[in-house]
């Protein structure tokens, strides 16, 4: 059995570009000086048939049309098992409103996610008679696609934006941000597109694994700071950042790991322009830097 | 003062490709045979420098990005002053998620259209510090941008999809759907890209007009069922088809209008093909196919 995993899209919320930022990475992508990525989301298959996408971002259906596996083989007959959603962040969340249209699939997500979906009745556009929500315990094993089967465990991370209150735990261990295990025969392959901190628990969990598709949210945890863009630091958005003594790079060195794809970058990750020295260093410490389109066979 | 119209998006709900659907114009449009067209979306503008968006579409990141006149022209500051939306349809709200990231801008729709966004935690992402929500009667007239200001008017039609009950009126009069009249200087243009049939008074309101931007959802009101794609006619779905005696051509053929553009188009019309004799018969009507891109200067 092989594991096929093909990035949708590997940028953060808001994508590259951004639609209101005119940062360098941005207005390089507007002038095709470096690729635009579109939002967070992988597609997944053991069978190269049957595919799962986890995580359905605000840019669905433009990743859709360009991505020839997942077409419709005939009127109104997709390639399409099921959808799987890590938290209730928008550029994970939005895109099922695009997925309306009478098209059956399984819609997998935990007790706290559904929750965030069934109070937006505008979700309904989903419609109960073919979308079949189920929640699933982190946990509990379950098949998203012929062939292949997921685990749901706890990240440290938050609530989405438009829900925090006052006072917001950034490393919330819970069922609102999930990481998931992706098993194909004697493959394994793990998908953590946010992740607050790397504990010893999930070290644990990830040492020894095929592939690691991991939160590449920031470079530097003050990039958006230092560029203008706002007040917020990676930590306070619940990622951990790629550089320094507590960064990605560190905190894999020691993990024997087949392969390292950093997803889910935000728009001002410099690693996101080809001829950085971010992305220089990334590379040098075994990571592979996704881009949309990008398949990984495992 | 100049009135510009830039088609954002020029197809109906699911845009072409559709994500899920394998007809004629959805396979030549991924084959790139025949254009792609994103979601139903209009940038109006008098200066040229200042823009309102007609409708937030799921495709707005990919507008925006295609769409020079909207680009940053400094690190956060955007030339979009507002975004009006006309009815509660997923084509047209769901782009508001993308129109989060702190941006300014005045947030204008009736009663009716603001209680579904309210009514939707999700749409919290839109700041109340930074969007305004401001509640629009019909009838009454209101600034979009300098030298552009609006009125809104009923136009038949129908509550969202994801809203309707067991019993459907489609082609209810209220403020669920609507119409809107743009006004710079001594030019006027009406935007309508939903309307379930051209009654009196609208027949009234639209002569003389010096542009009509009008619902082109389908040739033929059996169109989708004749295709095997569903069950639904065009007037169950709220919206009065192009051909026919009660169609849109017979219906606008006495009425003095300077330019008639079609918008909003089902991704089965067969006007979305270039050669197609339906697009001959339309433009001898006098109507333009409306096109992602496409300028209209009045």
């Amino acid at each position: 059995m092989t594991l096929r995993a093909h990035i949708l899209g590997a940028a953060a919320g808001g994508g590259l570009p951004q639609w209101n930022c005119g940062c360098e990475n941005c207005n390089l992508a507007r002038n095709g000086k470096i690729p635009s990525q579109t939002q967070s989301s992988l597609a997944v298959s053991a069978n190269g048939n049957d595919w799962a996408i986890l995580n359905a971002s605000p840019d669905i259906r433009q990743q859709l049309a360009q991505t020839a596996c997942l077409h419709p083989s005939n009127l109104r007959t997709l390639p399409l098992c099921s959808v799987l959603v890590t938290n209730g962040d928008i550029d994970h969340v939005a895109g099922l409103l695009t997925l309306r249209e009478m098209q059956p699939f399984s819609l997998f997500a935990t007790g706290a996610i559904h929750d965030v979906l069934s109070n937006n009745t505008i979700f309904d556009a989903l419609n109960a008679s073919v979308v079949d929500r189920q929640t699933i315990a982190t946990g509990q094993s379950f098949d998203l696609a012929p062939g292949l089967s997921a685990t749901l465990f706890p990240v440290p991370g938050k609530v989405p934006l438009y829900l925090e209150g006052d006072e917001v735990q950034t490393d919330l261990i819970g069922d609102q941000t999930v990481g998931v295990q992706l098993t194909a025969g004697e493959t394994t392959a793990y998908y953590i597109p946010g992740c607050a901190v790397l504990n010893d628990e999930l070290r644990t969990r990830l040492h020894g694994a095929d592939a690691v598709f991991f939160d590449g949210t920031l470079w530097r945890d003050d990039e958006m700071v230092r560029a203008g863009l706002g007040q917020k630091t990676g930590k306070r958005m619940g990622h951990m950042s790629m550089s320094g003594p507590d960064g990605t790079l560190a905190a894999f060195s020691n993990l024997n790991i087949g392969q390292k794809i950093f997803v889910h970058m935000n728009n001002t990750n410099p690693v996101l322009r080809p001829n950085s020295s971010e992305k220089t260093e990334a590379e040098a410490a075994g990571w592979i830097i996704g881009q949309d389109g990008m398949e990984i066979v495992l």
